[in-house]
């Protein structure tokens, strides 16, 4: 079950020789509409999976399956014939955003159009490509190799873009058969062109919305006003108190459970020197604003946040309502880092806001949940192993970098498989991904492919 | 010309015999959806005018006609065959506020129900059926009576609820035509059910938006939270720190030019004995809230405001969305006492609001105007024949009150016709004018037009 290292300029042959064909499967699964938040594309998305799990047959994976969740089902494959090899799960998802505001689509979103190197089409780098490219490589690696060098699972999920709310209840049950010694993830980007990345840390989330309720109905601000709290006025105070005027999160104790970095991952940070400004300008802004003391990659990386997502209350049209709002709302989100709790912090939060509450008004809070923060032992072989794949594929020196964002069910593959997680994307930083225009650049499909078949070698004579 | 006082039976028994039909009028007048404040409005206000204009025709005035402005007309029609009698001049509007939530109506807002002895729609109070009441009056008494004892002329507006902004040049263009000894208007209500109210003073209205802007897109919070400024985090400072945390307004020398309340003012108000807790409860508040050392009846009327009447920013539907929004909105009013000066009130409040405006964001404001309050001299002969008239058709003595309301264009009044205002109007504080389920009390209709026919004889008799 070896794959000599000569046997991927084989791979890479019968990757070349059926490129075309790849891409022609790769545009009928992108054609398929599988918004996952909108519930008018349910079928899309149960057609979708069937579509994904007939493809991961046709592969070569074995009990290949769609395991039902209370939401759209996850799809299942594997290849188990590497006995004394190490066990690989890949996870991504066959879901998509919503593709509005269709008019400012060059081309249609779920008609993949290829256009200067680029394959333009909603989920084309988030996350249907990347998932893609798992699969033709399986495919390569079984045919051209005549095996795989390492036992591999496929775990797809349908509702990543949502929140994967019903994914981690999947994995806890199903922990014997997706059980693996490392958890695979195409579903990110290199930190900039030309530089391959692994990630070896995710932000967790935790979320909230804010109710503050004053009369019962809108009153009159001329009658009114002056004599009653404004529930607007209350909650820009809340919201307000919530951060220092320097970006210091102002909640007591949030800061508290925060794990200090050691020196090793200041270094992995430090090392990703980019142009902070020209990253600012691209979208818009002339200045960064946040924590005193951090650099803006660890503000956004390796420091929890407390985020407003919205907000709303009162008259909103066009001209005026001289009302005094019956009530007022906010959305919150907080990023949370190791070892922040998302209970603990929520709590925190709830506790804040309840305590500066003016008076004159009712409070209402109500939790969402959330999920920690997920780290990747930096002397892990995983890791390093995914950096000798990419070295391999791109020929440039790969780095390490830490994903601001979330992965909803990542904790839950610690929890439930005590496996690690290995963040191996091809995405580009302009790929657009959850806008119009949404494009996967094709030197980043063919050279990732590659690379993941070197990393099924990189991790077979890890094992046996 | 004279009306002799047995001529208010007749007028009284012209009334009760066109009742019905007085009604049906109304309702034709309600069920045209005047909202000032949308564009996509603009035909039915217009149709509203010609409407009202027909109905004053008909009603036996001379002179109909609209009169134009840069914004909605004005219908103007008179009656001057009562030579060396007083000239009254009778502002109304017969624009409304928006009818939204539509969904929190019992029964649609444009289309008059009656229940309980009240007819429900948007404008049944503020301020379509008060005119209707002078309009039918000013029919009986001619028809009724053989004639007027007073000039009377109509001046009624399309833009009251959005600021009254091209009225006030329209009055000082048509200071001849609209030439008065009194103005008399009937936008308001009585103090409590029972309590006849003239009103000797209106507070002035500033308004602005503020517009705080981020990002060029909403950004993903993953990638972005906590390493730039979000635009809500910085409204809510800035909307939080118009006030101080005990209900004060914070913003530098907003007190400054208000002018001291005499010891009769204070007294008129000190009359006012209200049940606060009762008032409260019906809105459903435990408690009020504001301005340290004032009683809620001078905070909601001789003290200056500074109130947010929508907010909004972000993502606001169902379920979350992890973003740094790319801007947020506030829209600001502020109400006036004497001597406060819009423009500079703007000033002032636009002042520290650029001055307190975090970093990372920019920061527009669209001022919108106002006008000054407005206070009638209490020993005023127009005050207390008003006052006669209603003691007369309510058989209660009336009180003077301060409204904490405003309307916009009485200040021109004032300026271009020296006229004083006599604020007498005939709703109830539960008439929910601007709330879903607006609707006026029916006997309030019927006796506020005896009120109304009363006064006229009054106004004969001081002049002639």
């Amino acid at each position: 079950m070896s794959l000599p290292r000569d046997v991927l300029v084989q791979v890479d042959a019968w990757l070349a020789a059926h490129r075309e064909e790849g891409l022609i499967g790769l545009r009928a699964f992108l054609a398929l509409p599988s918004v996952s938040a909108l519930s008018a594309h349910a079928g899309d998305v149960r057609r979708t999976a069937d579509y994904l799990a007939d493809r991961l047959r046709a592969a070569g994976l074995d009990g290949v399956a769609l395991l039902d969740t209370a939401g759209p089902p996850a799809v299942y494959g594997e290849w188990l014939h590497a006995p004394g090899r190490p066990t690989a799960l890949v996870y991504g998802h066959y879901d998509v955003q919503p593709a509005d505001p269709e008019a400012l689509w060059t081309s249609p979103p779920f008609s993949a159009v290829e256009r200067g190197g680029r394959l333009y089409a909603r989920g084309a780098s988030d996350d249907k490509g990347q998932v893609w490219m798992h699969l033709l490589v399986a495919e390569a690696v079984l045919r051209a190799g005549g095996g795989l060098p390492v036992n591999l699972k496929f775990l797809i999920e349908g509702e990543e873009e949502v929140g994967s709310l019903h994914l981690p209840p999947l994995v806890e049950a199903e922990r014997r058969r997706l059980a693996a010694d490392v958890v695979v993830i195409s579903d990110s980007a290199f930190y900039a062109p030309g530089v391959p990345s692994v990630a070896c840390g995710l932000r967790g989330l935790a979320a909230l919305e804010v109710h503050v309720q004053g009369p019962a109905r809108d009153l009159h601000s001329g009658d009114y006003g002056g004599a009653v709290q404004n529930p607007l006025h209350a909650l820009a105070a809340l919201v307000a108190g919530l951060h220092t005027a320097d970006g210091r999160v102002a909640v007591p104790g949030f800061y508290e459970d925060v794990r200090t970095l050691t020196a090793q991952e200041r270094q992995v940070l430090a090392r990703l020197r980019g142009d902070e400004a020209a990253h600012l300008r691209e979208v818009g802004l002339a200045e960064g604003f946040g924590e005193p003391g951090y650099t803006a990659l660890e503000r956004s990386t390796v420091r929890p946040t407390v985020e407003v997502n919205g907000m709303w209350g009162g008259f909103t049209g066009e001209g005026g309502k001289t009302i005094v709002p019956a009530e007022a709302h906010a959305k919150l989100t907080c990023r949370l880092v190791p070892d922040q709790d998302p209970e603990r912090v929520l709590d925190r939060v709830e506790a804040d806001l309840r305590r500066r509450c003016l008076p004159g008004v009712r409070l209402r809070i109500d939790r969402s949940g959330g999920h920690p923060a997920t780290v990747v032992p930096l002397d892990s072989p995983y890791l390093h192993a995914a950096s000798r794949a990419l070295r391999q594929a791109f020929s440039a020196e790969p780095v390490l970098t830490r994903m601001g964002g979330s992965i909803g069910v990542v904790p839950a593959f610690g929890r439930a498989l005590g496996a690690p997680v290995v963040l191996m994307g091809f995405g580009l930083p302009d790929d657009r991904i959850h806008s119009p225009d949404e494009s996967l650049d094709l030197g980043q499909y063919d050279r990732g492919q590659r690379a993941l078949a070197a990393y099924w070698l990189e991790l077979g004579e890890m094992g046996g």
